[in-house]
């Protein structure tokens, strides 16, 4: 994406976005997004308060970019809800083997690097993961209507796991860099933990 | 742990550890690891080439102490080897619980935070999560010889998602500062998803 042309709030989220989830927070710095995003030193503090407040702002843009990933593969009609689930998983799975086995979700990098550090961040973080389990647990809440997943399992538990499970696989994914381990959650999970048991 | 009376590598490789743990391998900085160490500035680059090489250090000494925390677990007789297997897991829960629900595992830790720009600790931290996968993977085929766990099961691939599963489940726990997702993945693997089908 070329951004020389610009200088705005958006575009410092934009390419601050793409820095931190290649090198991480702490090793990103200011000064560093704003030569990528050609804006000129010292208007990174009109945008934000503080790195921290940075650091919010591109969790919203990540989360509101897989909102729109999620969105129509979550309320196609012409997928069973189980299937859907599946395939939002698949989804972020291409994108990361076509980012070579690089950089992973931003929501498990900076949870795993700031959690401890920064109360705000953990807290957006938590958001942001607890939305995204509300629409696998409503999925998985469908799918156990239609007996495709056994009635004995709680679903937002079970919600719970998928999307910490795929985490432990992305980061294993990245530390392997290979995709097998994220594919044998896939199939795990798919073909074998969740199958019908009645 | 007392250590201002100490100067040497051990001391830098504990300290260090301990720091990483909880604030991350870039957030930490050499100076702040030698203050904390009580050792005299400049020192530092006697003992490691580079802060990768100190990244190596802590990796090893991290290793050498959960080895020392599985062994006698794992080596337990009195247990069914899958219930050797859960009880790794619950140890390593135990002392999450004990830190406040911070710091987790550091191969997890620096898996996101450097394995995209460090091959040297990427391939240290692969082969040490392979060896931990290995050892899980030896009580599950025993556990599936014993008919505890489905015949039908790959023991490797499954001790590779327990191991992931257990990474995301900590990560999310982080994350939550609870350790319910942990107690989740108990739950899920060990009372439900592993249960035989036969």
């Amino acid at each position: 994406m070329i951004m020389k042309r610009t200088h705005n709030k958006d575009d410092i989220i934009q390419v601050g976005l793409d820095l931190v989830l290649s090198r991480g927070f702490n090793a990103t710095g200011v000064e560093a997004i704003l030569k990528q995003a050609n804006i000129p030193k010292g208007s990174f503090y009109n945008f934000f308060s503080s790195k921290e407040e940075f650091a919010l702002a591109i969790i919203d843009k990540f989360v509101a970019d897989r909102v729109e990933v999620f969105s129509p593969i979550f309320s196609d009609q012409s997928l069973p809800p189980l299937e859907r689930v599946k395939r939002s998983f698949e989804t972020l799975i291409e994108t990361f083997e076509g980012a070579e086995c690089s950089k992973g979700c931003l929501l498990g990098n900076l949870g795993q690097e700031m959690a401890d550090q920064f109360a705000n961040v953990r807290q957006r973080l938590e958001h942001s993961l607890q939305e995204w389990i509300k629409a696998v647990s409503r999925l998985l809440l469908q799918a156990q209507k239609e007996h495709a997943i056994s009635t004995d399992m709680n679903t937002e538990m079970l919600a719970e796991n998928l999307i910490s499970s795929f985490q432990g696989a992305l980061l294993y994914s990245k530390v392997k860099k290979s995709p097998e381990p994220l594919k044998n959650f896939i199939h795990l999970y798919f073909d074998v933990f969740l199958g019908r048991r009645e």
